[in-house]
């Protein structure tokens, strides 16, 4: 698909605009917090490493809004639907402490990264490329499991208090795909996309992203989520109702 | 000049590594602060452009990072000396709205940079030519003046609040500069070797910093600072403490 395909030709063209104005944003947020994380990190080195995290972030934004561009969307107008819902989602989940924000920055944007990507899969081979390497892990992964690690190790207790957290952040940003999901038509009709051309297809999403974060709470030394607990089963039902939205989406769409 | 001789000949090796740790220091403080004046900018048009201003000052950050590794001087060895002063500097000029951050950013910056510029003039030309390079404006300036000049015309009694506040940045930053002398030999002697060679160094710096400070009030529309007037009188009592204690190290360092 080419660039003017993408912008004129596709009726997705309007969704892959969402996809990266979303992720634009997302990326924005991402830079300001970790840049605020990083001023009050305990040492001079710490604050480096993470304002160097920071940057990362912006550079990643920089990207998205020069392909906007390329698509003649304005990067601004293409984040700001989704200004007040990801506001939200950090106004809800603000970490009480470096830690807590450590975690946030590997769980709550690990899922959000496996969520943007899943999208992308929907997309054009070059919004796919893109969404791929902004997300990818720059190996910054390794500081934050190594802090969270050594901080559980010399205070055992904290992994109950960070289990709790990282399950709220989950459940804080489902809450959020779904209203954004019941917000943006042009979205909404990106995702059902795959839905009908490739059945079982948001099963395979939730499935991703529930393994996803899986590893992730492995690899901090976390509990894992219990898929038949209280977190995993309001999880699901935030899923079904997902589900539900896009499939009555893609039948007033196409009514038989 | 070269790298080894600044490295291991000169003696004033040590005070250019001074000078560049405490420019990488303030380079990284000015990222964290117009991050966070960024990230509570009205619109969101104007988020992204103070975030963008605040990645140059990064970018500027990873320069100077880069030069003391090539001088073999560890960076964050090189910045810790000034942590203290800088941040002291910054906790007590915090500005209490969006338009005292600007205001901060232009003239608190500028005449720290007319500061910087004048040590540089001292120190090997490899060295001055990267002080320059950070210190150059890149253009944002324009966007601060706009701005000010703008809250000035809808709110005329704002210009006396600035006016203060600006004034109170510079005797701040006078009083830092006047701590930081006391505090560290290698950059006090550095800014002693033009005084020994050429008679009234320290009074052009003076002239020079005043003027530039005079030319940033002009430009934003504010009340020039008064020569003969408390600032004024206050800002001289300051440089000829930083002048007396200079002369008093050079003299007890070649006593005649």
């Amino acid at each position: 698909m080419t660039d003017t395909e993408v912008q004129h030709g596709s009726e997705h063209a309007d969704g892959v605009i969402d996809l990266l104005g979303m992720l634009a944003y997302a990326s924005l947020s991402s830079y300001f917090r970790l840049s605020a994380d990083a001023s009050v990190a305990a040492s001079l080195p710490d604050r480096v490493v993470l304002a160097e995290m920071a940057v990362g972030e912006y550079d990643h934004f920089r990207r998205l809004q020069r392909r906007l561009e390329e698509l003649n969307a304005d990067p601004n107008a293409a984040m700001q639907p989704f200004v007040q819902a990801l506001d939200a989602f950090h106004a809800s989940t603000r970490p009480a402490d470096w830690l807590e924000g450590l975690v946030k920055a590997y769980v709550g944007d690990g899922f959000s990264a496996d969520f943007y990507r899943t999208i992308a899969d929907l997309a054009d081979p070059q919004t796919q490329a893109l969404v791929n390497e902004v997300l990818a892990d720059t190996g910054q992964s390794d500081f934050v499991i190594t802090r969270v690690r050594e901080a559980i190790v010399a205070d055992p207790p904290l992994a109950g208090r960070l289990t709790l957290w990282a399950r709220r952040l989950v459940g804080e940003a489902l809450g959020e795909v779904q209203r954004i999901a019941a917000e943006r038509e042009p979205l909404a009709r990106l995702l059902g996309s795959g839905d009908s051309s490739q059945p079982g297809k948001i099963g395979r999403m939730f499935a991703k992203l529930t393994d996803g974060h899986s590893r992730r709470m492995d690899a901090l030394g976390l509990a894992r989520p219990d898929r038949r607990g209280t977190t995993g089963g309001a999880a699901n039902r935030s899923f079904r109702a997902i589900r539900t939205r896009v499939k009555d989406r893609n039948r007033s769409a196409n009514p038989q």
